[in-house]
């Protein structure tokens, strides 16, 4: 057996760490997990957006760094096809990796008008405008998806781009957005896929190390 | 034969563009070229990272829209497995993804303080602090995959990984920054590249149509 690990940081904070660990759960290779100290100077700069991510989400194959997300995601798929994390069609792994792909690199305002706080919830929330174009723009790729494969998750079985979208679920929740019914009834679903559920609870029991966390823009 | 464009924006002013037109063009699938107007309200705020980047570049195969640099990438490595795109070693293909993601999803600061502008030129240009860090960082990823696979390019032969970083060795030329001897040599071997070049010269002789490009943030 190789020798796996996950390193993460907050469970409650890192969106990042949930995707990884999310795609870990869902290749079923087993692995150890290695929890950053999230008030280590380093770790909370990641997670404030403050520096470039490569601290987390970090998967160590027999030794082997694999340090983004999205390669995380790629690797595990070759090395467990079985699950699934992209479509096996070729025309839909592509839009799968489209869509994971806006994700990883877009949607700027929304991650810091709305950062991800499991255990904070904020109703009536009044978002920023810019943040209220990327949602629009989320739940219209959500529809599309949903449309073109019938759902339940976006290419049909939770896969890597629902990993992908997980956090956004979790803000829409935390800052208490108004959705339309397609895409609240994919939001609850997410929720309640077990390896979800799984992180929420810990996030929840997380004992509470960043006592000021603030987006700085 | 499929139907096979490219959308692309301004030649010298969009990374993005001049990432997916490199990958194509190292594919060897033949393709046709649509140039989105820069002075376009939305190809000027993409250009300007001021949306989320869905314009360009996209890949359409056959009526089949693929709108990320790195989906187009592992799209072409798909089709067309002989351009080598990404390395054949499975743990070589996963560092590639890593860097490539690093690049994609990461160094703002980089982005920000230095746009790419193949036309200008900035002898002894300051270079923000923050921008510091990304150069220190992206110089180290490339020494690490020379090292590692014995150059010329970061993994041997021209691949995917080469085309991502390819706007970088623009920006270092183009506000003049300092780099060790092997950062140096590699970034010329880019524009050494034949493609490179093709675009160069088209950037240079592109109509100038957005006279007062300025980053806002």
């Amino acid at each position: 057996m190789p020798d796996v690990t996950l390193t993460i940081s907050s469970r409650n904070y890192s969106s990042w760490s949930l995707r990884g660990w999310l795609m870990m759960k869902l290749s079923g290779v087993p692995f150890e997990e290695i929890v950053v100290d999230p008030d280590d100077a380093a770790a909370r700069e990641e997670i404030l957006l403050l520096s470039p991510s490569i601290l987390v989400p970090c998967l160590t194959y027999d030794g082997y760094r694999i340090w983004d997300t999205l390669a995380i995601g790629e690797f595990l798929h070759e090395i467990a096809p079985q699950a699934q994390l992209l479509p096996s069609d070729r025309l839909s792994r592509a839009r799968s990796r489209s869509i994971c792909g806006e994700i990883h690199s877009g949607f700027n305002s929304l991650r810091s008008a709305l950062p991800m706080n499991l255990k904070a919830h904020f109703p009536k929330f009044k978002v920023w405008s810019k943040a209220q174009g990327d949602i629009a723009r989320i739940t219209q790729i959500w529809r599309d998806c949903l449309d073109a494969h019938g759902g339940p998750y976006l290419f049909g079985e939770f896969s890597m781009a629902d990993a992908m979208y997980a956090p956004v679920a979790t803000r829409f929740r935390t800052y208490d957005v108004p959705l339309d019914p397609v895409a609240q009834a994919y939001c609850d679903r997410i929720f309640a896929w077990p390896a979800m559920q799984e992180w929420v609870a810990q996030a929840l029991a997380e004992k509470e190390e960043i006592e000021e966390l603030e987006v700085e823009f």
